[in-house]
């Protein structure tokens, strides 16, 4: 850790600039940033990370390398208007380790809005939460990355390696956003995401698959429906076959590494339905997107194989398509160098010790982990209802989030007294 | 029955007219006439009618007197394009009782297209068969009234009582066609509507209500997704409450006459389903949109409130909206002299004796029978697939079926040498 001094220095310019952090988290989730319509919001971040002099780069993340890898997920919209923007410190002395701050700014819809307590777009801030679709996932962790840089340099601090932050879009749906930077080329010693993860550090993490689920159905007329082969009762059908997989790869939790201990590790989630044409015509067709998860070490086409056969099994006109997600999860080895001064610098901000836990939904640290070969630390605020209604982030624990980022920078990439005119 | 001369003059029209006839009514198919966009269909029968010298009527269906009356199927559709056609015959000597010849121009939707073996829109005759979407249902039917009054005055003879010919729209969703029909004061001493009957007559009939049930839910992020409450699922455990009521419901078919010796007479259909919003959130609403069948003697608003009580049962926050049929079935009482004239019509033109049986699928015969207390013969030709994919009617059926409605014509309507210049 910094001599006391400059750790002092750099918390307090954290407070310092506190209220200027949230005003710019609460314009950013102004930005309604949902799939493929993140380009104002990216926008709004270049504008912020050019400013602060940061050396620019933003680019249309399709390619045919991104397309033939691995890790890619399959997208069902155009790239044309998906962007990333990466913008780079750096340092003027070279002495330290270098630093992804990764962060995500696509968000989930926001489900029925009338059923929200205000606009999923209007931030407001009350009883120590900060609300609105994203503000925990995760624009309050992307805009900390920011500050968290802007609070080392305010403390008269120059960073010693290069520190590259990334505003990724396709987070939430395939991670070709995280994959895309990572073939272009951006690479460090160390990634750091502050996704919201109650104020802990991700130990390992599922991978995701998503695909769609069409039922083929007889159409005949209700007075002879025996007749006819009902799709939206078929896609029942093929959910209860689909929750019998869930079960089997639930009770093998016992022999994966980090998931011993939890209840129910592994969900399948039926996120949309849509099906048939009209109240009296037996219908004919039915579509289900699946979202299911799968254990670290367990490949995509592993868990694609045994979906199939269980689709298969039921014997019925049953066709599967790739839909997004098509990854694998991944641990966060302990014992590294980066989880160490993350840490120590956790212990400063919070006064307490660094916990780390497994989780259960989809990370792009896998990209980094899997295919960059590189520590990746998935740490960050408290939220509540993320992916839900009135999705809120407590303002306090940014803080103190923001504080341990600022730390772990100055340790990590190391700091020199900033005597730049 | 007419005597054996003017059967056999009327019986020879057909014939000779039914090469034009099956060309008119593969012209009407070819019209895709789906709920709210029947307007070319009608204008095409409009000067169909128009020609044969008929009075004729058209009119916006809407009216307040439609919408307050009890029979009325709450409509999700605007009736601005929805248009009835009514042609009226008027003797020059009124002798016999007088007719209204019914028919649906509206049709249900196709599904999807490429199941057909051919467009639904293409109206091709093979193996007997004349194929398209409202073939059957029942656009045959529909031409064979015209063509049957046709036949009767090629073969030189001159109804002597008003004859009213209506093609109606809303068959399929609300029978809001016919009741308007109705309501603009046209009425007969008997109606007879072609639909496609398996060329039997039918004796009883199911009414039929629609409705669309919303199940919220609340949505979360899958990793907590037992927090959560996903609405495709609930929306499955409405369905299989509404299941049971069917069942209950069909358990009691022994005390309604005419139902007795149905294997399964009512019918629930979950016709349409949509719900949730993303793969990856737990979803937050479904909708499903459900047709539901009743005796004949149980109203609309009994039925409503049972229905009511059933998704109360489930305890889960589900709201149900009417969203066309609202009606009562109804029983074609033993006796009347419409029936046996129409036997003596049958017995003629087939060559056997007429069979009655109970539908269990929603008639307009319900308007003309509860609203106008006037005996009504839905009888109509042979069909496969009517709501499903190739939907076909039985070419020699609907030959027979034509002449069977013209010889009904000439005996009930009774004739007189045309002796018009």
């Amino acid at each position: 850790m910094p001599d006391p001094d400059i750790r002092a220095r750099i918390l307090a310019a954290v407070d310092t600039a506190f209220d200027e952090q949230l005003a710019f988290t609460a314009e950013l989730i102004s930005e309604p940033s949902l799939r493929a319509d993140e380009a104002d919001a990216q926008d709004l971040l270049y504008r912020a990370m050019e400013s602060r002099g940061l050396e620019m780069d933003r680019w249309e993340i399709d390619s045919e390398e991104l397309r033939n890898h691995v890790g890619y997920g399959p997208s069902t919209v155009s790239y044309e208007n998906c962007v990333n923007v990466v913008g780079t410190y750096k340092p003027r002395t070279t002495a330290g380790r270098s630093l992804i701050l990764n962060g995500h700014v696509d968000v989930v819809p926001t489900g029925p809005e009338d059923t929200w307590s205000r606009s999923p777009w209007h931030a407001e801030m009350k009883d120590g939460w900060l609300y609105g679709r994203g503000a925990g996932d995760m624009k309050a962790g992307l805009v900390a990355n920011l500050f968290a840089l802007d609070a080392v340099r305010a403390a008269g601090l120059a960073p010693t390696a290069e520190i590259i932050v990334q505003s990724v879009v396709e987070e939430e749906c395939t991670g070709n956003g995280s994959l895309a930077a990572l073939l272009r080329g951006y690479t460090a010693d160390a990634v750091l995401i502050p996704e919201p993860e109650e104020n802990m550090l991700v130990r390992a993490n599922v991978g995701v698959l998503w695909f769609k689920v069409r039922v083929a159905g007889e159409p005949t007329h209700p007075r002879e429906m025996s007749a006819g082969f009902n799709a939206i009762d078929s896609a029942y059908t093929v959910m209860s076959s689909l929750r019998k997989l869930e079960e089997k790869w639930n009770e093998q939790r016992s022999s994966h590494r980090y998931f011993e201990d939890l209840e129910h590790p592994i969900n399948f989630n039926f996120g949309k339905i849509v099906g048939g044409d009209w109240p009296s015509s037996v219908p004919a067709w039915c579509e289900i997107d699946v979202r299911v998860a799968i254990y670290p070490g367990t490949t995509a086409d592993e868990a694609w194989q045994e979906l199939q056969d269980c689709l298969d099994s039921t014997g019925l006109p049953v066709t599967a398509t790739k839909t997004g997600f098509y990854s694998e999860g991944y641990v966060l080895e302990e014992g590294s160098d980066a989880e160490a001064v993350l840490a120590g610098a956790h212990r400063e901000a919070f006064g307490e010790e660094l916990r780390s836990f497994t989780t259960p939904g989809y990370l792009d640290g896998r990209v980094f982990t899997l295919y960059g070969d590189t520590p990746t630390l998935v740490y960050g605020p408290v939220s509540e209802a993320i992916h839900g209604f009135d999705e809120r982030v407590d303002i306090e624990s940014v803080r103190r989030i923001t504080k341990a980022i600022a730390l772990f920078i100055a340790e990590w990439c190391g700091v020199e007294e900033d005597t730049a005119p």
